[in-house]
């Protein structure tokens, strides 16, 4: 009997996940040319799931009340159990599953991943650049002439890299508002981002009401991956409230949230955001709104009565000069605001300098550290709040049972963070992405014992580098 | 003929410059009792002093004009050589001397170490606390009630803890402000400093004007301490006027700085500090004062006039909620400003963080991105101007040959720093301590590839970690 015969050979699963298999065995280093392999429709969930058991952290935030003690949900010397992607058990002394892979967290701290509700991964290419421009400035000197100089493979290379940085920095889940046009560019860019492991939100700006490449582009490349998910990208303009209103309809067909940028600077007044989304019927709990900086008391009055939700970007408005949100005036209001690191302005994942940032931003002006606000402020929005603000809460951003298993360990035993004071202030004022241990996200582990795992990380740096480089010879 | 007896067993050199040797042979980790052993009287310098070589730096900051190119002196492709403690060549393809140790620093960055003009490390102890407290409620809640549990072997602990991270993160002078009283505990700070490396100086508050007691410490502590130096602190205030001007005459007799903090919260204008400075005749480049955040205009114009030199502390000053330093007058009327990272208000030794912030905090308030400083001034401040408000820049704070040899190797070959796009503002925007590769003081080296050099960094924590466990025990 003749055997069958043998099917074209495949990438792994795993190669394609990691995004460092067929993409980076093309010639990404050097030709900057070759395209990536298509990303092919995985029909099982990214990991069937392993059980892992963390046990013994002598610290877990759970943020969430009702399964710790505190506003944090605070449990001392506990486990938690992951099953399927899923965390099944928080508490102490657990029973380890037949089979469980258990890791020692010991002296440890855990809590859930970050959630970083606003970024521009791609802008890793112009990091450190413009420092000295505004929003507009900067546009114009950095962030547009290198978005036309990108090749999809350069592009895979640089959303690769920083979005490695942010999975080390501990962010389990981050929304890319992406100004990228063409197909070849956002396949590779959605591969990137798949390849990382981490949970994401591809937020896509069409440049014309274009129905058929936004579909398109959910359904080939966003919908099969696992963890991504979709959503229509805007700019609230007058002058663009036509595409405004083509933007919001498409994100209402396809039952996805509206994202836009709003009054980051002081000039976007005239382009009234706040008037148009309302005028358009945006406004309501599938519009986010990002930095929402200089907005009237009957704004934030508007935003909150239609529960909008805000990302909030103070290293990026800080960088800029774009101006300080009125936090307490949004916290007083209830409104569901997430941080945001927002790519290149910023410029890198700090999710604990972003924490101590958007809290000191605050009291820079009014000399008073009572004001809103506080730790335990940004720690939840950092998560949980982060979680809500996308409507993405009923799944991850607290670590009670039944929620997908995305968190990070800290480990406090490190010059710039020990010794135990008051480890929850410390997470915020002392704890910086190296002391991020490990990172799990939908109970995969992303980093272990300080690294990431399964990731060629001066590959990684190096390619990006090649492409760089590459980029500026031919600019 | 007999042998000369043996001489009895003494503490290597080394061993006492690291700190580790005899202190940390005494039950320090638990018993928290034992003295350290006395200081000793090395009659060498510290290193003596081998020839480095740091190899085809990509970039090397020499923060001298005169040496390479632009206000930063930049030159591309360059060797450092370090004689003796001392730079004695800049330059491309320099000859490596006879028995030269040469380190490859290809792909690298080479700028001066940071100079932190302003901390506290002892207040490692406290960190992450008081996070919702203004100066006064932090002194109140957390500060003081610590300090008066602190024994020399604690103490050392903590001391030694901070120090040695504010070296990882690049430092490599600090002014420590200490307000601790007995010689026992200032005994134990100094050693703690001294077996670091670091060059620093010792600002010493005396609580009453106690000559003999201030005299003690600068000779027998502080002078015998190759890198060490010495300054006298106070808290100008017209309620303890008559302190101030003891102060500031020690200060005189002894040839060195009068270190005060002033105007850092606007409450303090009640004790009118500059008025008290000026009326015991302190004005002048010999007066450093930290925060000086409230100061009206024609005081900025007396400590102008006067060339006082001031400490910014940005981190610290909005995590207090202190109030925003008016940078831009100062910078106008040409003060020299150096950075300072305040102890444990910051809480961590994050250079990066602290340049970032200098420049993000006044744009914060002005929406201005132009404003004063920028990505030049906060690392000429953070070097240079730092070693000039401290009256050291004849031998610290930028390469030109014939400087003592205090510098950084920064390795920008990270997720959170490539790739290149503006070196100089990557420095500043995604610098993290994790990318500083190498420190060296005085020609020493305190860190190579990424790591302390001779520091067990884990009994560190371990043993800072013990002390406050104690402390917390017997609260």
């Amino acid at each position: 009997m003749q055997s069958a015969p043998t099917p074209p050979s495949a990438p792994s699963r795993r190669a394609l996940l990691t995004g460092l298999g067929l993409a980076a065995a093309a010639p990404l280093a050097l030709g900057v040319t070759a395209r990536p392999a298509p990303l092919g429709h995985p029909d099982q969930p990214v990991q069937a799931g392993r059980t892992v058991l963390l046990r013994g952290a002598s610290l877990v935030l759970t943020m969430d009340p009702s399964v710790g003690s505190g506003p944090l949900g605070a449990i001392e010397n506990a486990d938690v159990l992951m099953q399927n992607g899923t965390i099944s058990a928080v508490g102490t002394a657990l029973q380890a599953p037949r089979g469980a892979w258990v890791v020692d967290a010991s002296g440890k701290l855990a809590m859930p991943g970050f959630v970083d509700t606003h970024t521009h991964l791609w802008q890793a290419v112009i990091r450190g650049g413009c420092t000295d421009r505004d929003l507009f400035g900067w546009f114009q000197g950095c962030t547009d002439p290198q978005r036309g100089r990108l090749t999809p493979a350069a592009l895979h290379s640089f959303v690769r890299l920083a979005a490695l940085d942010a999975v080390q920095s501990g962010v389990t889940t981050l929304v890319d508002w992406v100004d990228i046009f063409s197909y070849d560019l956002i396949e590779s860019y959605v591969r990137a981002l798949a390849g990382t492991g981490v949970r994401f939100a591809y937020a896509m700006f069409p440049p014309k009401p274009d129905a058929v490449l936004v579909t398109k582009v959910k359904k080939e490349l966003v919908d099969p991956v696992p963890l991504g998910s979709f959503q229509v990208a805007t700019h609230a303009a007058r002058a663009v409230q036509d595409l405004n209103r083509a933007h919001w309809e498409a994100a209402q067909d396809m039952g996805v949230m509206l994202n836009s940028h709003v009054l980051e600077r002081p000039e976007q007044r005239a382009d009234d955001p706040i008037g148009v989304l309302t005028d358009i019927g945006a406004l309501g709990p599938r519009l986010l709104i990002n930095h929402a900086i200089h907005l009237t008391d009957a704004e934030i009055a508007a935003v909150a009565e239609h529960d909008v939700r805000a990302a909030h970007c103070p290293l990026s408005n800080m960088r800029l000069g774009s101006g300080i949100m009125r936090m307490s005036e949004f916290g007083r209001r209830g409104v569901k605001v997430g941080l945001g690191l927002d790519g290149g302005t910023n410029d890198s994942s700090d999710f604990h300098a972003l924490m101590k940032t958007a809290i000191g931003l605050q009291r820079a002006r009014t000399t008073d550290a009572g004001v809103f606000p506080q730790v335990h402020d940004v720690l939840r929005m950092a998560t949980l709040g982060g979680a809500e603000a996308l409507g993405i809460a009923d799944r991850v951003g607290s670590l009670p049972p039944g929620k997908r298993a995305d968190l990070v360990v800290i480990d406090p035993a490190a010059l710039n963070f020990a010794p135990r004071f008051d480890w929850v202030g410390q997470i915020v004022f002392n704890g910086r992405p190296e002391n991020v241990d490990a990172v799990f996200v939908d109970g995969r582990a992303l980093k272990l014992g300080g690294r990431l795992v399964e990731v060629d990380t001066d590959r990684v740096v190096r390619e990006a580098e090649a492409a760089a480089t590459h980029l500026r010879a031919t600019a």
